[in-house]
């Protein structure tokens, strides 16, 4: 069973694939792109080892020429560093590249964003294609075109919007995720649900446990109505204007709260989920939302065993890097909060006292 | 007496003026920009010193604030490592700025490309001003929205397309410009003509004195001619599809001739006037354009002193890096040719035989 969404952009749209082995079509995805002629996979060393090898035995027989080229793994390295280094290996390549050469990012969030930022920049842009390798990246860095590298300043500070070509999720690498990163998938999937479709958490509660153990034929059916959902909200709001912005339901404290505890320390799908459970609080506080919603996506949260509560937050800090973040223009933090499940609005009065006030909720 | 210039790009259009003194009306042109709160102008230290005081005193009494960040100046400094700095400087400023930043590229193509590459990409994306004080920059770098730097495999291999939301062209900065400067600065204007604009030749050739010493009133008309070229082509194709292509023309051979020479021992201009000529040379012999097409434009170039010919070209070398260039696209090398004075066509059948026949023209 394949299922195939649609990202409908214009002149940029393109098709997401979800399904078991598609790994193994990449060569013959590739080849379909008008004029391609050779084809650059990038990855970090541990997917090169796991997936690179099935990777480039899919370009046999394809008369594209390809060549595999790797980076250390690891969030450090998504960096102007790396993706300096990325450009020498990728304009080094004998015969020299062109316009035509289609570049594959293979891997995870960090492949996807560095080597997404390197094919929107490269020759002022090649065509691209992705392979997410885990959840997080299949439900959500898969859509949307954002390609982006970390700054001492902060994260995807520096970056471009470079829609894929297309994109390829083969949910047979799920199988070697660590729990950690399914988490980090599963925050965003009941963010998805919380803002745009209420049946995908029931989907969740009945399926929780062949979730968590990423049975494929189930994780073909949530990978692709998650797609679904993000490729709405992204078709409807290709610059990050205000549909956009739904998808940072859980982000602003969520983020936040990532910085206050050190990116190091707290997996980004926790900061997510502690972050979901705040902005519900706050409105609850404001009488937007019954406490039921709250409730509810906490019950999910505790289910999917991501964390519901965090001790010592200092919501001064917190709404201090809330000021900061980069989503920020002209000084006022916005927040998208949940009026009732699969629905939210965009708030731009958000207050230091509201903030306080929301974090009690996910207190020790 | 300014002129201004409308880049019709559908959501993307922008404004360009030309005229003296314009560069006072920056700090209100950002003003103009919506919800604009900050701004970053950069420059190369020698601009900064020549017109960073005029640019920075032109935000007093504007509620925005302005920061100057300079480089060395040189187009060695058109460099990832040159970028790295300048996002350093940019996301160090304190406040930290967010995405109602506007970037101002106050000087030369260097600065344009680079500071184009930095808006185009810091927060994925802040609004920029241009403010181009070289004629180059004037008539060609100002229009197109291209954006980049260097890289060891080849000019402008790392980059991207980025609008700015206005261009302010004040023909007094012209005054601080070297022979060198103008000259590669009038081979782009003979190029526009060649391509759109039968008329502009006669104009060169009534005025040549007048502008080539840069006389303000005759550069104001000269510059808005040549904005109005290149704006009527970037408008009919934003992408560099088959348009755009005519603004190569001259280049293709050209570029060559500068890699095979050395970028540091011919000026672009002279690169470009070279490239010209080989051009309509090979148009005569492929019998697409009268002698009396290249007979013209070599006139011109000798009236403003650019070369029309040039020892020891080897054929075989330049066909070699004509075969490399980044818009090559599955091998096959593309010519402008004219097939008269103000109309070109794209030819994608060169042979290495035609360009070694087409450098006769400008050799020894």
């Amino acid at each position: 069973m394949t299922k195939t969404i649609s990202v409908d952009l214009g002149p940029n749209s393109y098709e997401v694939r979800i399904g078991r082995g598609l790994l193994d079509t990449l060569g013959s995805t590739a080849a379909a792109i008008p004029d391609a002629t050779s084809v650059v996979v990038i990855c970090d060393s541990k997917v090169a080892e796991l997936y690179g090898p099935a990777a480039m035995s899919s370009f046999e027989g394809q008369s594209l020429a390809s060549t595999l080229v790797d980076f250390p793994p690891g969030e450090q390295h998504k960096t102007l560093a790396t993706y300096g280094q990325l450009m020498d290996a990728l304009l080094g390549i004998s015969p020299p590249i062109d316009r035509s050469a289609v570049v594959v990012a293979l891997g995870g969030g960090v492949t996807g964003d560095l080597t997404g930022f390197v094919a929107a920049t490269a020759l002022r842009g090649l065509r691209w294609i992705q392979c997410p390798t885990t959840l997080l990246a299949d439900v959500d860095a898969s859509v949307g075109g954002k390609t982006a590298v970390d700054h001492a300043a902060g994260k995807n500070m520096i970056g471009a919007f470079h829609q894929p070509s297309a994109v390829l999720i083969d949910v047979d690498t799920l199988k070697t995720l660590g729990e950690i990163e399914i988490r980090n998938g599963l925050a965003e999937c009941v963010k998805h649900a919380v803002i745009r479709d209420e049946g995908l958490l029931d989907f969740i509660e009945q399926n929780a446990e062949a979730i968590c153990a990423c049975d494929p034929d189930v994780m073909t059916e949530f990978v692709a109505r998650n797609v679904a959902i993000k490729a709405a909200v992204v078709a409807a709001d290709e610059r990050e204007m205000d549909q956009r912005a739904h998808l940072n339901f859980g982000h602003t404290i969520g983020h936040a709260i990532e910085v206050f505890i050190g990116y190091e320390k707290i997996p980004h799908g926790q900061g997510v989920a502690l972050g979901m459970i705040a902005a519900c609080r706050m409105a609850v506080n404001r009488g937007i939302a019954e406490a039921s919603v709250e409730e509810r996506i906490r019950n999910i949260l505790e289910q999917l065993c991501l964390p519901v509560s965090w001790s010592a937050l200092d919501a001064k800090q917190i709404w201090r890097i809330m000021q900061h973040d980069k989503k920020v223009r002209g000084g006022r933090v916005r927040m998208i909060l949940p009026s009732g499940l699969g629905k939210v609005e965009i708030y731009d009065d958000i207050t230091e006292e509201s903030v306080r006030e929301a974090l009690e909720a996910i207190g020790p």
